[in-house]
């Protein structure tokens, strides 16, 4: 026992905060002069973890420390958007500081890192500390690269998984049977999800689709039917759609449905690490957050497709299928053809645009994309027990053939607020083969990047549209595709990105 | 082949620099408005490693979005201090920026991730890219999690040293036996190099020492230095103290030696990450380059040291002489107790003190830091090949005892530029104790803790002074330890924290 001679203060350390406009994403940073007492008390050094405590709330933030400049002042701590955000301080607040204990959860991921197995409580505080920010990339990295690898065994993947959908909210439905779809990654125009739903709704099936904006694509399906009618609905708005129509197609960002999801996605992309168990977790934790209970899963399998080999896509659904069982979801696996862009347009409304031509039955709607859709709300069909095999196909083919998905995807628009038409980019420039020949290969990730410097997702109606696909043949001064943007200046950025990449549509030439 | 119809410009989004004066430590960060023309052209988001290109030099760098406020204008782009050092932009030079393409060396670790055995071009790259700044803290944190759990087999730890070692700048003597020692972390007061030193130059052995100063502890062995002489000498004047005198202590800071290895340590010791491989590759790069033929390591092992068993410290033994041998280097090691402080002082000055009075024999001289002093004295002996066993610590006896150990530090002071005496800080309390007793065990990290709040090492008098050690007994209301601090705040700081833990030293009452 050690006591004291005396009574002693803690010294008045507290700064008042500053906002300083500055988007970190979601890892709260604080700027602290090198002058100030506190940085000098605490010996605080740069990139620092530090906890910052409000009268009401605290944070863990990463600590950056201004050497020059007036940035702040002495009696001031500049906070970032993610800091400012979990603090709200209240006017007149004033802040105070200490070195942040290391999480419990990182002797979670430490033992994870040394090999052990994790059970459901330890995957549940790594997930915790993520979502309340509490853990930093640089620790969100760790915990990735220690499960990558097959270093999660079944149970562990189960048990992430439903850690992940804890961590947030859960959608539940009256009804016993709720389909939904996804597709796992990266094939451009490859946007079957809206007129899935309007098939699988006119049919009678219950099909509440949420879906995502772009995260590293040119749209994502919220992207793109938003350039249809609005997607930003509350999820009460959502349940009177779903309760009017059997389904909708709304944006799932604003319902914090297994928000860590996006957070180990986000450092998961910057180190270009593709784990499967990760990428289970990731699908199916959407999924039973959405309550949904039949799932169908469509794994597009090409050389330039996320999913490379067909060794792979049936790993990968073998995984989805043992961790959905043990969910109690029922899942139904697609795996498709990879190889190349799917319809002709890339981009929001350029892939709205062939959405309506399909379900409006046009004479140049793209006949790859019905045929995927159709494949798909097949799929649907037999997860909700109204037909199997061939009769399922009919079932789906009848539904759009005559009218009544194109009747129930407009009725859904004008619940979800109205359905407008998608707009055309004013910059438009064709490319032009370079020779007689036959269309050999399509490089879908390059493809990806000039739709995005012309301007998608930002630019709705930014994109490319594509005239040919592989196979086809083309003479010399044909388009091979259009670039759209809405400013000069993006199509011109557009443009010498794909002259720098000849190989973006790959002739065979004179063949 | 693709063919582009005519020519087109890349649109001009260059951007003028401005100094944020933010320290972010090694990672370069850029700060753009959100509704900067590039921002959007780019379609660049919070958090994005992109590329920035000046006219002579070019970085990667984390980009933060302004989203709100006025820090930087619509044509510019704020640089932390990181960024400013690596762009150096001349008056007048316009930044551009682009998404950065993935750095090949994470190839390399992913490599690794995925269990592959890395070479040494490998290591080369990964550490060449750590060093030029291309690798994010979260980049190299997946390296370092990739190589934990004894992930790196002997021929990896070898090849990653041989890397850090290539990173940086050698040092060449022309002695063909050039001795050095180090201490594996973290026992406070441990403050045998000065003395080490003298006692092996007065022998006349080579030991041009290169010091660090503290990252996390209180003192280390350059900030003790300091305040007994200079230690930022150039290279050149290194030599010619080493010429003239056989030894030196300086700091190694500015000679970028084994670079890497500081901005490892940064992110493991942000993980709380232990890894032997990653601990023989920081020890011996930095030994390696310094030009050392034969170095004694210290390895002070108990429950509050950084190694806390006679196991682990055999293990990490194991494997530094393994490594060692493969580098052509002779190590010598030491397993000694660091169950408690050594010396008296915690802190620069305070342990400068102590060190003063070994050397000059004073009768309150602690002897425990005399012995160890000596311990490992004895050891570069028996290295340098000048005696063995009993013969090896006569002879550092002998040297200490009559004086020439003395002669020689004075001697090299004045050749570094001066020896001066240090000082003793202006607010001290003691901490008295509540109980009769015997001290049974003292913690070694609350400790190091405590003499940081006093202000230790910024503030060079500041820190700790034990009236105690285990074993010794005490009265009711003697001194435990004083705390030393150079301002009235820090003091109460200090003591405020050693009052919540009443068990930095444990008393057995009335033992």
């Amino acid at each position: 026992m050690t006591a004291i001679d005396d009574t002693a203060q803690v010294p008045d350390f507290s700064l008042r905060p500053v906002r300083l406009g500055i988007d970190t994403h979601h890892e709260p940073v604080v700027v602290l002069r090198a002058d100030s007492p506190v940085v000098r008390a605490e010996g605080f050094e740069a990139h620092a973890r530090i906890e910052v405590l409000g009268a009401q709330r605290s944070i863990v933030a990463t600590l950056n420390i201004l050497t020059a400049g007036e940035l702040v002042d002495t009696d001031s701590v500049g906070l970032s958007e993610a800091a400012w955000r979990r603090l709200a301080p209240a006017p007149g607040e004033r802040l105070r500081f200490r070195y942040a204990q290391p999480c419990e959860s990182m002797s979670h991921v430490r033992a994870k890192i040394f090999g052990e197995v994790l059970d459901e409580t330890q995957f549940d505080a790594i997930i915790g500390d993520t979502v309340a920010g509490r853990l930093s990339n640089v620790e969100i990295a760790a915990f990735l690269v220690a499960c990558a690898d097959g270093r999660l065994d079944g149970s562990e993947v189960t048990a992430l998984t439903r850690a992940m959908v804890r961590s947030g909210a859960r959608l539940h439905w009256p009804q016993p049977v709720v389909v939904d779809k996804h597709c796992i990654g990266g094939l451009p125009g490859n946007r079957t999800t809206p007129i899935v739903v309007a098939i699988a709704a006119s049919l009678g099936l219950v099909m509440p689709k949420t879906s995502s904006r772009a995260i590293t694509s040119p749209a994502g399906t919220a992207d793109t039917v938003e350039t249809l009618t609005r997607v930003d609905l509350t999820l009460d708005e959502m349940r009177r759609v779903v309760d009017a129509e059997g389904g909708c197609m709304v944006w799932g960002g604003a319902m914090n449905m297994s928000p860590a999801d996006d957070l180990l996605i986000r450092v998961e992309r910057t180190l270009d690490l593709d784990s499967e168990g990760q990428l289970v977790a990731s699908v199916l934790s959407k999924k039973a957050a959405a309550g949904s209970t039949h799932v169908v899963i469509d794994i597009p399998t090409g050389p330039t497709a996320k999913v490379r080999s067909q060794a792979d896509a049936q790993s990968l659904l073998a995984a989805l299928q043992r961790t959905a069982r043990e969910l109690g979801l029922t899942l139904h696996g697609l795996i498709s053809d990879g190889s190349q862009p799917v319809g002709r347009g890339i981009g929001p409304a350029l892939e709205a645009h062939d959405v309506l031509a399909v379900l409006r039955g046009s004479a140049d709607a793209p006949d790859d994309l019905r045929r995927r859709a159709l494949q798909v709300a097949a799929a649907v069909v037999e997860c909700g027990a109204l037909a199997h095999g061939a009769a399922a196909l009919d079932l789906a083919r009848a539904a759009l053939a005559d009218g009544r998905a194109l009747r129930k995807f407009e009725a859904i628009c004008r619940a979800q607020g109205g359905l407008r038409e998608p707009g055309v980019a004013p910059f438009r420039r064709a490319l032009a083969a370079p020779c007689d020949g036959r269309v050999e290969r399509i490089d879908n990730r390059l493809l990806a990047r000039a739709a995005k410097l012309a301007g998608a997702p930002h630019a709705r109606t930014a994109g490319i549209r594509l005239a040919v696909h592989v196979g086809d043949r083309v003479e010399r001064g044909a388009p091979l595709f259009e670039l759209h943007a809405e400013s000069q200046g993006e199509l011109d950025y557009a443009e010498v990105f794909v002259r720098q990449h000849a190989d973006i549509v790959h002739l065979e030439e004179g063949a």
